[in-house]
């Protein structure tokens, strides 16, 4: 970065580094930086260094935690017979922000990609498999991505918790709101007239 | 943000003050920030104060300088009779990436704009009447930006420099390079036709 003095040189390439931020978005962003008032530019340090220093995860459901017990696991007005599991904790925000579902969360902490050497030991699956034989659910929702990774790791755990005699539901496939079937790749076609209902 | 711990609600408050960063952006980065190695976050933090604390104004011509003189304006290479007038630091990273140019700068830190009450002492035009007057430089180029208060300030400082017997400049305005005649604008094609060349 010619003509940049040190520190704003150090500054650009540590903000080169975050996904999605190129050389120009960086030195943008250094420059705004150096205008801001210090108070503001501090809160921002401190926010960084304090994610990594207070955030751990649940010890019941994987989420992110800033106590022993998630927010939600803590939360006494969640219904506690229904587990919804996801691959990541910003798989839990997207549900919440949604809206509609009261009932507890299982984070695998990834999905099964033997590709990427990625097995059922390298996920929170024992946990799962542990909290369901509780016989603390009536209902456990699957809700992977609908991706190759999610796929397999969905069958998987059908596999894993059927003897555990619970109803076990996955989330839908189809169009998604406001797309148009003329658009829609096969697979999605496909999914949307094999889960059709009726009306 | 719902089912986020309140560090992570925190930093994602934080980033969202960053320009071009939307929740969404700052939610993705600060998922990558948590799983990112504490070192990483410890140098971006050091690196966000240390700008703020290390970085002051050149005291020859305003560019962002770690010591009282700019790294351009203490480099004895450079062509010391030639001067380049631009609006902000960040210009001079552009110039300097385009390379060709060798001479010193001054930065006037901002451009005239009456309806935003920025008049002419609220730049740094003084100094460079003075440096101009000192009879240093054979030529001074202005490379303003061509918006209205690029082309309001370049009007003003050819005023004030006229008198100083300097050979005046101004980058030139055209078509910029890949682009089609077909689309361009009418200001940018009446500037390109008013400038056209020999060859």
């Amino acid at each position: 970065m010619p003509g940049l003095a040190g520190p704003m040189e150090m500054l650009v390439a540590e903000l080169t580094k975050l996904p999605g931020i190129g050389p120009r978005t960086a030195e943008r962003l250094a420059f705004y930086i150096l205008q801001s008032p210090r108070e503001q530019v501090q809160a921002l340090a401190r926010a960084l260094i304090h994610v990594k220093e207070a955030i751990g995860f649940c010890e019941l459901c994987n989420n992110l935690a800033d106590q022993p017990h998630c927010a939600i696991c803590r939360d006494a007005r969640r219904e506690t017979d229904l587990l919804c599991v996801v691959e990541h904790p910003r798989d839990i925000v997207a549900i919440e922000k949604a809206g509609g579902f009261r009932g507890l969360y299982h984070v695998l902490l990834g999905a099964l990609s033997p590709l990427d050497g990625i097995g059922p030991k390298d996920l929170k699956i024992a946990g799962l498999v542990a909290r369901v034989k509780s016989g603390q659910f009536r209902e456990v929702i699957l809700a992977m991505d609908s991706d190759t990774e999610g796929e397999t790791t969905a069958l998987y755990l059908v596999q894993q918790l059927k003897p555990c005699k619970v109803r076990l539901t996955r989330v839908a496939q189809g169009l998604p709101m406001g797309s148009h079937v003329q658009y829609a790749d096969q697979a999605t076609l496909s999914r949307a007239l094999e889960g059709r209902r009726d009306v």
